[in-house]
């Protein structure tokens, strides 16, 4: 049995060959992102030129190191591969210390060539000899901000910790996501574990899914898939994740043309598309249809209550985007119309302008372009109440009639104020549109709620969270893990 | 025949009915949208209170003022009405010279009350009498920067005249576009004319379309369709525009719960979706699956030329995106692989990194992580000058190694010089991804390159886009209009 993926994160000492003072050099970057997520178990660059990188010394090889080296990760051109293993084979003779190697450069198998590939079989061929798991190559490795690591040489991340991992086939989508996340109003979203397994040469995907669906921190796991030769075992893998937690996948390489680059990229076979689609749903994975979506639905699993059911409310203030969010809604299939009270209706036509529309159709109300702060959030503490709505999907368009920022600390309150007493429901709050919103969007997601620029991304959202619930439902019937 | 709706746009005279000096109402931003949109034939804002409304000199009556009034703005509530056309009804008798109506206010036949649909049809009845064209009510009226009028009370609107138009029967969907539009880095989006229609008691959504198909101008026709009694009359006056002009629509109220909210809204029919669908394919018309999408449509049309054929090149420095991509482009259907000659592959082996991928698979380039700024460049000007490649989508994702700025101004610069020597195609640039990839893109924004933060837009447009190429053919094939 090769040792498990669980203790690169609690490797004790880390060399980085090919570090660099170049700030434009991965091997800068990586130094500087070991030291951001306050890694303190020991960083050592190395760089055979000396001096000091970002204030740390610098060791001309991995072998003279004194302290205990558990992970190394390489930044250098595969064309040094030879010579670094040299290196590594010198230290595990002298101390034996090596158990995990992240390869961050590109350059071996994925290219085809026959060095890439000689190289690539070379490390691993070390590796597996000395019992070191090796990540990659071709990838950017592991981030885990409570573990304190982060062997990527992605710029600008916040290592904020929270309950969201994601394991990826692919370092660019991984850093799509990171630096999306890092820049939100809040400071930065939450994450568990990140790991990027690039060629995977020895760490598979696979074995990144189990590592997180054994996680017990890690609360919602997203996965980013271009193919693997084992495509039903990594199907069964996240079908078992998915017993434990929610899991949305986004599979790429659907197409055959997309399958041909993916071979190109990471070297995996993308498989039928058809076993991946046919399994994600009877497993209860969420299928995302886009970063951007995978993104969503990460985000909203780790921040909001999954709804009791597909009964959903939409609250409108503006009656066109109202019109499409129905269509929308129409459109996924597992929604269904929130049937209010008459108490409840009783209750919005008291606190919403008289032109407004209640429930005409039912499960909609359009309160109109006249309706004011505190009637935004009257009214949709009308529908919470309304034991009939399992969601509510809010939307507003700014007018010079309403202070948006008013509004958003009333809806923030007024949402901590139900949980109180006990009523947690998801409600997508979308705020349309410009950049004049983005103060009244900022003070609702720095109070934990997600805002939305458009109703389609929340209505497909919904739905995989309506999904979770009825899977969730099934397996406690069946006694299932969860 | 009733005067036509292009007279609208030179009407001489303007009186604002319910003018406020309070900025929160409406009353109060049409007279700024006015006087912002730099109209200059009298504004005259109608207050019993009197005083002045943003330095302008206030009217008790319409009836009232000595100069020639052209066009009234109602912002009064609908109550007000009998008392509003007792006054026009006085100038009409002295002065006869309305020959407009824009009824921004609501609560007319759209809330479905015996006094809402009195008063719609009161006014209705008065300017049908009096050979006045009435748009709204429930609308937002009409805005055209060149003719230097705005009726709405939309806040922070950029007047900047353009190519793009929009007939909408929603004044907040036109609100969402043009407050999007507003707030771009290159200080707003240009665009023609914006008619809303609101409740069409008089001037309908056809007539608007007819407008502006007829508008030499307008070079793009953007449509939000809730539904028309006249579905047939509607889906035509879009068909025949199409034979001009590029034109996209929205139809909202395709499913049965949407319907429903269409009716209550602007009491609209949405009629049979399927209608709607089969035309608009069949007659040219770009059908948006969600207001982004029409807004992207519009933009892209306005600003790119239109590939001359299907054959698409991917140009990705990351190989996930990249491959999300082409399952995209596999996805529309109507795209094909760009095959490059072999002199152009050497030219791309040339001009990237050593590890790229170059046309493995075909009609797709990955020049890595590792690319520099000017290779971006080098790499997109190789695969524009083949003449295999009809459009080219780029992405690029933000690493330390790349200066994004210093690249925005190598692309740009290509482009433009390219272009100098006749070679101008389609190139949808993707930058990815955050908050630190905006000044790179504003510098393309600026130099008018749209930019895009996912494949999955760029792809669906570039299909519009590719179909209208397609469509303008067979125009030309038929000795069409075009």
């Amino acid at each position: 049995m090769p040792r498990a993926l669980e203790g690169i994160f609690s490797a004790r000492g880390c060399a980085i060959v090919g570090a660099s003072s170049n700030p434009l050099k991965a091997g800068c970057q990586i130094v500087a992102n070991m030291k951001a997520a306050g890694y303190d178990k020991g960083i050592f660059p190395i760089n055979p030129s000396g001096g000091e990188i970002l204030g740390l010394k610098t060791y001309a090889s991995v072998a003279e190191i004194a302290e205990p080296v558990e992970l190394v990760v390489l930044a250098a051109p595969a064309a040094s591969t030879p010579a670094i293993l040299a290196d590594l084979g010198r230290r595990m003779a002298e101390k034996k210390d090596l158990a995990f190697l992240v390869c961050s450069a590109a350059g071996f198998a994925e290219v085809g060539t026959a060095e890439g590939i000689g190289y690539q079989e070379a490390l691993a061929s070390f590796c597996s000899s000395n019992d070191i798991r090796l990540v990659g190559p071709n990838c950017v490795g592991v981030i885990d901000p409570v573990s304190r690591i982060d062997t990527t040489f992605i710029a600008g991340i916040a290592h904020v910790p929270g309950g969201i991992s994601l394991a990826s086939q692919s370092g660019s989508v991984g850093a799509w996501f990171l630096m999306n996340w890092s820049s939100t109003a809040a400071g930065g979203v939450g994450f568990r574990r990140f790991i990027t397994v690039g060629n995977m040469a020895d760490v598979t995907i696979i074995e990144g899914i189990r590592n997180l669906a054994d996680d017990p921190a890690t609360k919602v796991l997203g996965l980013y898939i271009e193919g693997s030769p084992q495509a039903r075992e990594l199907v069964e893998a996240a079908g078992m994740a998915a017993r434990k937690k929610p899991v949305a996948a986004l599979k790429v390489g659907a197409s055959e043309e997309g399958a041909r680059a993916a071979k190109s990229h990471t070297g995996s076979l993308a498989g039928s598309d058809a076993l991946y689609e046919g399994s994600f749903e009877q497993l209860g994975i969420a299928r995302a249809a886009s970063p951007r979506e995978l993104s969503n639905i990460l985000r909203s699993f780790d921040s909001m209550p999954l709804p009791k059911g597909p009964r959903t409310f939409v609250l409108t203030q503006a009656g066109g985007p109202g019109i499409f969010c129905m269509d929308q809604m129409a459109g996924v299939g597992n929604l269904a119309t929130a049937y209010v009270s008459d108490e409840t209706k009783a209750a919005l036509v008291k606190c919403t302008p008289p032109i407004s529309s209640i429930c005409h159709p039912e499960g909609h109300a359009d309160i109109t372009a006249a309706a004011t702060a505190a009637q935004h959030a009257d009214s949709l503490e009308a529908v919470l109440r309304d034991g009939g709505v399992d969601s509510v999907i809010f939307i507003t368009v700014a007018t010079l009639f309403l202070d948006l920022e008013e509004m958003a600390r009333n809806l923030a309150g007024r949402m901590r104020a139900l949980k109180s007493e006990g009523i947690s429901k998801p409600v997508f709050f979308i705020i349309l549109s410009g950049n004049t919103v983005q103060p009244c969007r900022d003070i609702l997601e720095r109070e934990g709620y997600l805002t939305w620029d458009s109703p389609e991304y929340a209505v497909r959202v919904l739905s995989h969270m309506t999904a979770r619930a009825e899977f969730e439902a099934r397996l406690a019937r069946e006694g299932g893990d969860r």
